[in-house]
């Protein structure tokens, strides 16, 4: 199971229909957190994504709608009965969190981040304010045997493991190479750039993507507006979509002022087709 | 007008039917808010009570659970266009909120800590934590003319103005005192006791309040542990609002292991019948 729930889309301020900026990835029993704006665990229960069970937190930049709900949602696991699970939280530098025991806390820097059971989350740099980041996650690739073949070359049984071990084995047919009977399926993956301008280096890491999670706080007429800020529009983020040759693009941290996004929507369409507009509660499965 | 919004109801930890604690006093043109815990901003735009408009925000105590949603808000006054409007804040001793140059910090202290428009907030001491307070909102006192009285006595015009200024007034009938010709109605009283073992103090605090808000964290089987803990159970909340002879009683603070909440109403209604349980969004008219 890899599944991607938007817990909460809004930008800088909550709407009635749009919480505070959070991505929960949930792959097999692992559940992340890319960032926790206020408001956050009360999300999670609302969308039964089972915040109890939240492995690890990963903040983007140090902004406080992005991190809030952090602290809230510690404390609610503090309270777990018999005792808090660790939880490992990935903060940009200058912030700090105290007071939970079970929290490692450790820093987010561009590269691998933490190496998980079947995948990885490795951080790069954004454009936006100090010690912003996007994040990948990247499921492992895995051998595949090519089994007809595997079996005609009298692969069977514990030569299975052995080949994998050793990378070769002999066999009545003589000696049978692990590359000449397995192909490499390559893993899901999956980006959120966080708070940015558009930039090379989340082309660079979303090549290939199965999604890219971008935020389109703006609308192409207020390109300055985003230039400014360091924020991107819905085009932009279409742009680095379709350089990045990803699968599919959902963009989030929509700003308050779009009550409709059909205009972001189109914009980014009309680069990107395969675009979508994130919605709280929106449930992606990869 | 003069109405109690709960925006939030729960003790602790969020649930999907119960937001964090934060209760909203409008009275006239000034809006309140008696803690402000996670996912306040939010919530006061659900149910249109116009977060914008906070005057000030008061906190009972230092728990998280009761403040951390001030951050929020704080941050999204800040956006306002033109210039945030002067926000009061009033925290327990040993809090502090920095960043924030349109809020004026001030500390909760036993006694009158706000002077407004035809009304007053004080502070009484209440056993929890350290620094927990309990507020009353007391309207004041207005003077009230017998009409045909004053009349028969030869009050008119300016008069009125006069005997209101100098407390007495000469006119075809001789003086005339004011306390001769007027009433003096009371103001309407609303205590929150903040989350609080049952005592003297808020008895003493709510004598005579149109409104008593009051905590049940617990039933009556859990009273131990209500004790522990320094909270209440809705029977003793229910003992308090009767000994003070107050109007009606609203309970908050429910703890999310109450989904049903028909016991903690049936044992607060056996002691004192005008009890209900508060939910997110009951607003009362007082």
């Amino acid at each position: 199971m890899l599944r991607v729930t938007f817990i909460g889309t809004s930008a800088s301020m909550p709407t009635t229909e749009r919480g505070m900026p959070a991505i929960a990835i949930k792959y097999e029993s692992e559940l992340m957190l890319w960032d926790c704006g206020e408001g956050t665990q009360r999300q999670l229960m609302r969308y039964k994504v089972g915040y109890g069970s939240v492995n690890a937190i990963f903040i983007t930049h140090p902004h406080l709608d992005h991190y809030l709900g952090m602290f809230g949602l510690l404390e609610t696991l503090k309270l777990s009965s018999p005792a808090p699970k660790p939880v490992r939280v990935f903060l940009p530098r200058g912030m700090d969190v105290e007071g939970y025991p079970f929290a490692k806390v450790e820093k987010v820097k561009a590269g691998e981040i933490l190496r998980g059971r079947g995948f990885s989350v490795r951080a790069f740099a954004v454009k936006h304010c100090r010690g912003s980041h996007g994040f990948v996650f990247q499921e492992d690739e895995k051998i595949k045997f090519h089994e007809e073949k595997a079996h005609s070359l009298g692969l069977q049984g514990t030569l299975f493991r052995e080949i994998q071990k050793n990378g070769k084995v002999k066999t009545g047919s003589g000696e049978v190479r692990l590359e000449d009977v397995t192909w490499r399926m390559r893993g899901r993956k999956i980006v959120y750039a966080g708070d940015c301008a558009p930039g090379d280096a989340t082309t660079e890491a979303a090549k290939g993507a199965d999604l890219l999670i971008h935020e389109a706080t703006f609308d192409s007429s207020m390109k300055d507006e985003a230039s400014e800020r360091m924020h991107s529009t819905a085009a932009q983020a279409a742009e680095v979509a379709k350089a990045a040759g990803v699968k599919r693009l959902a963009l989030t941290h929509i700003s308050p002022r779009y009550a409709d996004t059909s205009q972001l929507l189109e914009e980014a369409r009309a680069i990107f087709p395969e675009s979508e507009i994130a919605e709280d509660g929106l449930a992606i499965d990869i």
